[in-house]
């Protein structure tokens, strides 16, 4: 993971926080200067360790916007 | 990853198909034979291989789904 080149454009926001100071967030990140895309996963408390995730972009972010809204929770 | 149990309890949706099959897709999947979690990953057309994803709560559902609801897409 060490070479990867990645910029945080925008934090959407925090989905929750562990004991350790880890964050699930949503962000905007542009993966080795690449277009930004959303980004779904765990950072420790400097965005500098980074757990998996996944990247969506705008379409797909949408469809799970709906879906969600379908749904009980 | 060969040696991690899983079941899929449900396929809440399909957010994207990729021209070789796989899908992005939001389940509520059992690891380990643990209490169901939501679950954001690739998968193949057969649910055998995985990409790498995230595993949400209920909790963190509803706060990405009202962060989704805030923002513009």
């Amino acid at each position: 993971m060490a070479d990867i080149k990645f910029e945080i454009k925008q934090t959407i926001g925090t989905l929750s926080e562990s004991p350790k100071g880890w964050k699930k967030e949503l962000n905007l990140i542009s993966w080795n200067d690449k277009e930004p895309k959303y980004d779904l996963r765990d950072w420790d408390s400097e965005h500098k360790k980074m757990g998996k995730g996944v990247t969506l972009n705008a379409e797909e972010l949408k469809k799970l916007r709906d879906l969600l809204n379908c749904i009980e929770l």
